[in-house]
């Protein structure tokens, strides 16, 4: 019986593993994969303290500072099926391949997983030229053109890396503005081999064994397809709530992990972290992560001292 | 004319300068003294990625971090006086000396400082054996007898720092039980030299020249008494609300500066970010007070942008 369950392997649960650690409890964290939406910034930039750091290296520090606590914090790879409340208060996360884990308390940290467009070609060609991580998957298409679909940080971001390998990158966009950070729109606009092609939008993805082509709502340029060898989606994130909304936590109206200030669910006992909540403003960066981690350890430490004090007077 | 002001030189100011920066905002950013609380954190432990890390290092990394930018992240150390809002709407820094700087929007970021006991003798011998950061001023003591004075983090941390130096610390608690991190009560604990006086209060600190002793409400080991040479006073901090509580900002009923979940003041263009807010859930580290900063910034550029189209529109 752990004192909590973290589920999450990115910012916000290594977070709050570190600090549940250092609140002497003993915690059990679990992912399906390493790092989370860290592990997709190839230049970070605003993690204070660190001028010049790599998503994943980043990440890689706030695993091992998490590890560094030996027996108090137990880490397994792995995916989650599901989350079980036990009569009596505690929880059980059952694992892929049927083992089962018991805490008292649970911290969702599951962050989120990247939107589709829904068009057709989408499915049919993925892995097989459509992406969804531009920063992570760039490097294979040097040389050739490409197309990164978004008007965010991740897509602007993702054009402005990929214009350092590919030899042509046309950034897609919807609207006649970004909402990307100026510091990345500046950094894409001073790059010769990128193409803007805004106000339109991708309708289809089309090709024979891979892509070949995108083609658009409206023409550009006197046509209405653009050829290029990879498509790079980044159009947003969607909470990866699946397990909560399981339990029955509530979620809020743009189908977040509803918490309160002190991360709390709508279930006690539970808890939530990063990307996955509404926390900070739905402001989704490794700052805002880490304090949603803090701050849900914090709130989780408080529980467990307020059940054990319950026990206690219930046993005497 | 200044994007934003930023009063305050902490973690949260100094991150609510990094992304503003690379917003592609100007910034002025000032403060009395540089670090703001992380300065007196002697050994960190729970910033995430650095396992090892004293806290004016890393405030220094965050100050360069934020100079990094160069024009953009403008940099005084100064007293600020007042805030004045004028009827355009922007806003009028007053500097000690009679300076002034303005700007479009302003982030208070001035943190706390620490709470006074009111008793006697606190005031006479300020400086000549009372101060507020145990961990800044244990290495004067070495060889010494002190009194530490508090239950929480700063208390607790303070008195397992001091013992390292000092030849006898008596950690004194109004309560039986320390509020602060299990991880620090256990290192406290594993010290001999520290005595715990609790379910004590200090009632006056005596002394001629300098402190001689501090006295007790009741008798301790049968003395009211208790000699030492310094005496810590670590019983929690104060919002350092004076200059947003005079331009007019509502504050929250413990008196911090009343934020929403986007760091926005009751008084548009003004935000709040780090200890002196109520966000965070009142949990005062140095990954809240980096979160909070970055939704600062954040909620500023939006700001700014809203008013710049209403500015066009107005002019147009």
């Amino acid at each position: 019986m752990y004192d909590v369950l973290i589920i999450g392997l990115g910012a916000a649960g290594y977070t709050a593993a570190i600090y549940a650690a250092r609140y002497k409890l003993s915690v059990f964290i679990v992912g399906a994969e390493e790092g989370g939406m860290g592990m997709t910034a190839v230049e970070v930039g605003n993690w204070p303290g660190d001028i010049d750091v790599k998503g994943p290296d980043l990440m890689e520090r706030f695993r091992q500072h998490a590890l560094s606590f030996g027996d108090a914090v137990s880490h397994r790879l792995s995916h989650v099926k599901s989350v079980e409340r036990v009569p009596d208060g505690t929880f059980v996360l059952h694992l892929d391949g049927g083992g089962t884990v018991q805490g008292r308390s649970v911290i969702f940290a599951m962050g989120s997983y990247k939107r589709h467009l829904g068009v057709p070609g989408e499915e049919e060609f993925s892995g097989k030229g459509v992406t969804y991580c531009a920063t992570c998957d760039a490097f294979f298409y040097r040389g050739k053109d490409v197309a990164v679909i978004g008007g965010g940080d991740s897509a602007v971001e993702g054009a402005a890396i990929t214009a350092q390998v590919a030899n042509k990158v046309y950034l897609i966009h919807r609207r006649g503005e970004f909402r990307a950070e100026p510091y990345w729109v500046d950094e894409v606009r001073r790059k010769k081999n990128v193409e803007f092609v805004l106000e339109r939008t991708v309708v289809e993805i089309v090709g024979e064994q891979a892509v070949r082509a995108v083609r658009l709502d409206k023409e550009w340029n006197g046509a209405q397809e653009i050829p290029v060898a990879g498509v790079f989606i980044e159009v947003g994130s969607v909470p990866a709530t699946d397990l909560a909304k399981d339990m029955g936590c509530v979620l809020d109206e743009r189908a977040f992990l509803r918490v309160d200030a002190g991360m709390r669910t709508s279930l006690e006992g539970v808890f939530g972290a990063g990307d996955v909540s509404n926390g900070s403003n739905h402001f989704a960066q490794f700052t805002t992560a880490a304090g949603e981690g803090a701050i849900a350890a914090n709130s989780a430490f408080a529980y467990l001292q307020s059940r054990s004090v319950e026990g206690s007077m219930s046993g005497g």
